[in-house]
């Protein structure tokens, strides 16, 4: 099973992060950490220097059998059970445990149990960043369904029909195609007109009109992997202005692609649209682009005050926009993987 | 406009609460929250004693403005720039400043900048539990809809239909009927034969049998207003357990929401499906219920070691389940409406 040695593999850097950051363990609880760690988003994982526990529930162990009774699989599996996991690190000789971004008051109530040092760190995240073979194979599966969605809009979009009509039918070919779910968390975004200019605008009973713009936002899952694009789609002829610009969003993407190497600084790329966005007039009102993996948004982020730095095996897109309330809304988003002497577009 | 003055209904209650517990201000960053106070889902909302005020980008405030600028609307509307809320906070005379539960490195850098005292509360959540006229219209629309699809399913749910076809077929319908967004975060569930087992099971690419269970699990959203139901659908002629079963967990169902009035103890309904589960010789995996509105899963919860007790003007689920691993799931969920001497059920 091709999951289990990407499972090996994970820990093992999850152990060097360990060493490097003078923890003794790392707690996992978040679905998507669970995941990458176990092969299953349930339960709660410790890795620890030289070994591994998952609990989960009754249930889980029996139907996720082909995966946690593996013989290769690195986790001891014990049910869970109130005060388990607590007693097992306030027994054993870790001091130091690395925890995930938890909310507040699950924090607490952590704290208050385990009577060792909590450190929150960014240790799963980090290393999910970094794609492996195994998993751009699965990314480029999802962004070919996205592809495929992408071409259904282009086929529906047209002058009369309705906002939702159109996402229904988009919606409906992402999933024939066989995503495990409809695009991102709210369903796709598709916007036309003024309505384009709310970057989160979902569809609504709106007609589409001859001569307007309208942006489509989609994408796709496939065993876990997320994939995202963006194309502003011109409905008839449209006005001079929206035609130019509609041209020089699609070409400062491309150009912003092209700046995309391993070792380029995040803010800098995102300083590149937005003084380019300013030379023509422009505010550019959100970020350049994310990483997208298990989570549509994932590291690295591409902003203004992103301390990333872009590196072999990163999967994020690239996602200029222009609004003008009132008016329309024009944004292009693709997929780019880095990797060390190259990238590829995978969603063009 | 209707949605103003249940605003304005909402801060008064805010306020209440900020007395009750000793609080000068309430911060609001969570976005359901937000569209909960301030009518849309962006921005930084401060809610004092005898004062709001919310911080947007320049973009929304444009965008928004039929809200934002409407006579009765009561926040003060300012651009969001770095450290504005801070300064606020730290020269005026707040003292306590309620706050969400935020993931801990957003409150540690918060805790950081703001030099009052931070009280972690659930002021919003609690507000929000408790549903208006104006949000029962609403979250009946959405009901309805769930309604729709679920009449889809038992049309498409036949022998040999894959169950990601009948989940696309199904999603259509929804979003046809003017459903703001697919169902819940990641799509219906749809689990047919032994997938049922799975609490959680998405629709994979194996084909419906005759004589199977299928687990079928939808909602929709009305203007922010989550429904949430479940049916389990029998195809062909079930074996006798199976059948046996079936209506065990239905009737289980409708009795528990029987035995919900105002002041039962969410606890006690958990435990009395427990319980009627136990005597049959099954064990019961997850919660009774929970609340429905602008999240599928808010207050009340309706779990084993929940301390809430069941109010007027409440919605919420009830939805017993048996799983037997590697043969088949069964699950009813409805939504019930708590009024002070009736309840109704609105996916019935």
């Amino acid at each position: 099973m091709a999951l289990i040695s990407e499972i090996g593999k994970r820990l093992l850097k999850a152990r060097e992060e360990l060493e490097d950051n003078k923890l003794d363990a790392l707690l996992i609880t978040n679905p998507k950490n669970l995941l990458y760690f176990t092969g299953k988003d349930t339960g709660r994982a410790l890795i620890m220097r030289n070994d591994a526990v998952l609990w989960v529930k009754e249930l889980y162990r029996d139907l996720y059998s082909e995966i946690y009774s593996n013989a290769g699989y690195e986790f001891d599996l014990r049910i869970y059970e109130e005060g388990t996991i607590k007693n097992l690190i306030n027994k054993s000789k870790i001091k130091r445990v690395g925890v995930e971004n938890m909310g507040i008051s699950e924090f607490n109530r952590l704290a208050g149990e385990v009577k060792k040092e909590l450190v929150h760190c960014k240790i799963p995240e980090t290393l999910r960043a970094i794609k492996s073979g195994y998993e751009i194979e699965l990314i480029k599966r999802s962004a070919n369904m996205a592809k495929m969605g992408m071409k259904k809009a282009y086929e529906t979009v047209k002058e009369g029909i309705k906002e939702l009509d159109a996402v229904s039918k988009i919606e409906y070919e992402i999933r024939i195609c066989g995503s495990e779910t409809p695009p991102f968390g709210e369903g796709m975004l598709l916007a036309s007109g003024a309505s384009g200019a709310d970057v989160h605008a979902h569809a609504g009973t709106k007609r589409i009109c001859l001569g307007s713009l309208v942006v489509v936002d989609l994408g796709a899952r496939y065993q876990g992997y997320y994939s995202d694009m963006t194309r502003t789609l011109a409905v008839g002829k449209l006005g001079k202005k929206e035609g130019e610009l509609l041209e020089f969003v699609e070409n400062l993407e491309l150009e912003t692609i092209d700046r995309v190497e391993v070792g380029t600084k995040a803010s800098e790329l995102h300083r590149f649209v937005e003084k380019s966005m300013e030379k023509k007039g422009y505010k550019f009102y959100h970020s350049t682009g994310h990483g997208v993996g298990l989570n549509v948004h994932e590291i690295p982020n591409i902003g203004p005050k992103s301390e990333d730095v872009l590196k072999g095996g990163m999967v994020f897109t690239i996602e200029p926009g222009i609004y003008i309330p009132g008016k329309f809304g024009i944004r292009f988003e693709d997929m780019v993987l880095l990797q060390k002497n190259r990238i590829e577009l995978l969603t063009r």
